[in-house]
């Protein structure tokens, strides 16, 4: 091999050397952020596409050969606005839509249309770590906002814009998940949207609204989206098809006011999703999603039930809460303030049970004492033997006070 | 509906307000940039996907949920190592590929990684308007170096370096596309790379290689790679699979070296490629590429034959000159100076006759005489009639003398 040549000095500012994603599993998976592999509905999809192509092959040749439709296949976007109205309750037309690669496209294009370097950027106190990453590659100086078990509390958001502002660091938008947010599971209630709408409007701060967890509902009552509460424009709504198809597939779309809609697509490089993939969606979702969710939403409850049934088995009177989300995929443990979980989540990795430590999704840098536990992963019955081992984990890495074996 | 939300001073400072591009055809298309329709194997990738749902549906399942190969399937990677090695005579590994969403997220990737604003960059004299787009967007002063029939002149170029480092403004890197150029068609020999190269290395400028069209070369020799011609890591190699199966799939790949490569990544958004895509294309391109090459090779040779053999019928004596490609989609036709085909480019299109004018890919704003004819999408006896068309168009519009018609 010739003399390596040196890039010293040559790469961009802005660029970093990223170490390569390694992506291992602990016997008990906790950690991960997706449903399991084999309820994804691939023979499905398979057969999605083979109807497609019968029905209306001249076509997907035009549009694999042109890519004519530039904010994604229409037909696709047609049903995300029937599927917004019917299940959502707000109307926009097929030319508001943008089908993206998964939500997190649809969030980098609008976080990068509306942030500049050193822009303040509001969060939930503990946010999705790949939003907290995106938002900080492209400058912002994150902030949270005090939650309860309902999610944001509308008077803390308020008082913490006004005390961002006094410092001169006027708070540019919020990024939420309100229905079954990544990580805690809670839930936005409809009363706290709408006032937190209003102090949107006071302080003319738009709301990047992540409703990507919605299709998983499971109980409870679906609350309004933000963007069902305010057609003025103020909210950016992104979803996606990774939580109730598959995340492989890189698939999920958002809509927003026209200029935010045409600002966001200028960052778009690589011209979009695979056609290939929109037909086969397409045809999927029009086919068998109700089916679909049908099958899956009860399976996720069993694992829901599983894992929280064995929460209050084994972490019951130790002076640990947990949520009990009604939807999504993760329950949010929070052990008593001064537990330092980040320290010890290798270990039980190690150990065999996978978790994510709160520190992980906090701009505020009080995670420590609490951690993501993804429910929707494992079987009912791997969720409740793998938390009886990340209970004894907890107790070995001095976590938790060892309790009298009569409990278990 | 509430009084709209006013998102003044909101916008960060390098979004642009892009308009949305309607992609309509001419009744003779030759401004596009893609096969035909008719010609894209549909049938074959959906079977192809099937094969691979029967014969690995558990590991395609596990992957679909995790998405654990963030460079991208690990048997396309594999493909992509034996392809290179067999057709480009270069060995890589599968952990220094990186599958991409077109070559144009490739693109856009690597310059990211290497560009900072201001930066001077050397293209082609005539370059893809995609790339030329993508560059300016991140800020660099992209410089045009001469061509003639067979591409970059090595010469001329180290006379370039010369002057506008003289200047302050030492080039940063060079971006070509050395097989079957977008839009002139020239391939650049063997013997002219080499010396690119020795000017590369003098210079300290790393060679940015588009090799997206050498899959498609229907007679001559293929040239070595710049890759092929160093492993040094001063060539950055991008391909893509939209030439050779269809656009629409989105799929293409880079290797550089191992930090290169990995800062490139550090600006994606999105999570690479749909899984299910590079499944479907890893399958048909294990079975089928060569019989489709065999197939579709000829019928791109057919199509240039009769564009090039109606050019001379209805060009020749004109004055005007064109190129003869071995393969890709292009020929490149020049009038004489002074003609300004940009200021006719809208009539001839609403006339029938679609091209791009020179003046698109022209970083110098030296191409108003020039124009892009893709004959690689309509069909031989359109290619005819569609220059014969244009001939006529060309000298209604003032662009060109009328000829006696007893040479038509």
């Amino acid at each position: 091999m010739a003399k390596s040549f040196n890039y010293e000095g040559l790469f961009s500012k802005n660029s970093q050397d990223t170490p390569i994603r390694v992506v291992s599993h602990a016997k008990y998976d906790f950690a991960v952020a997706y449903p399991a592999p084999e309820t994804l509905p691939l023979d499905g999809l398979t057969e999605a596409l083979r109807i497609q192509l019968d029905t209306k092959g001249d076509q997907m040749a035009r549009d694999m050969a042109y890519y004519p439709q530039v904010h994604g296949l229409l037909e696709l976007r047609e049903f995300v606005c029937d599927k917004l109205a019917a299940d959502r309750g707000f109307r926009v037309k097929p030319e508001q839509v943008v089908i993206t690669s998964g939500s997190s496209e649809a969030n980098a294009l609008l976080i990068q249309a509306i942030t500049n370097p050193r822009d303040t950027v509001i969060v939930e106190e503990y946010v999705y770590a790949g939003t907290l990453a995106q938002l900080r590659k492209y400058g912002a100086n994150v902030v949270g906002t005090p939650l309860d078990d309902e999610g944001i509390i509308p008077a803390a958001l308020e008082d913490l814009i006004k005390k961002l502002t006094a410092q001169g660091e006027k708070p540019k938008y919020l990024y939420t998940i309100p229905e079954h947010q990544n990580p805690t599971g809670s839930t936005l209630p409809e009363a706290r949207r709408r006032q937190i709408l209003d102090v949107a409007h006071k302080y003319g701060m738009p709301v990047l609204e992540d409703d990507c967890y919605v299709d998983l509902r499971f109980e409870g009552k679906t609350q309004p989206a933000f963007r069902t509460l305010d057609d003025s424009g103020i909210v950016m709504h992104v979803a996606s098809f990774s939580k109730i198809i598959s995340p492989g597939l890189r698939l999920g779309y958002f809509t927003a006011s026209d200029e935010v809609m045409r600002r966001a697509v200028s960052f778009r490089s690589g011209g979009g999703p695979s056609q290939f993939t929109m037909y086969a969606v397409d045809g999927f979702l029009r086919s068998h999603m109700q089916e679909h969710k049908d099958t899956f939403r009860p399976m996720l409850r069993q694992k829901r039930d599983a894992m929280v049934s064995s929460l209050e088995r084994h972490f019951g009177g130790s002076g640990a809460t947990w949520s009990k989300p009604q939807g999504g995929c993760y329950s949010w443990l929070t052990m008593p303030k001064g537990t330092n979980l980040t320290a010890i989540q290798q270990q039980c990795f190690d150990d065999g049970v996978g978790f994510i430590a709160g520190s992980n999704f906090a701009p505020n840098n009080n995670g420590d004492h609490c951690a993501r536990l993804c429910f929707a992963f494992e079987s009912p019955e791997k969720n409740r033997e793998g938390i009886a081992l990340l209970a004894k984990l907890f107790e070995k890495h001095g976590a938790m006070k060892a309790k009298a074996a009569a409990r278990r």
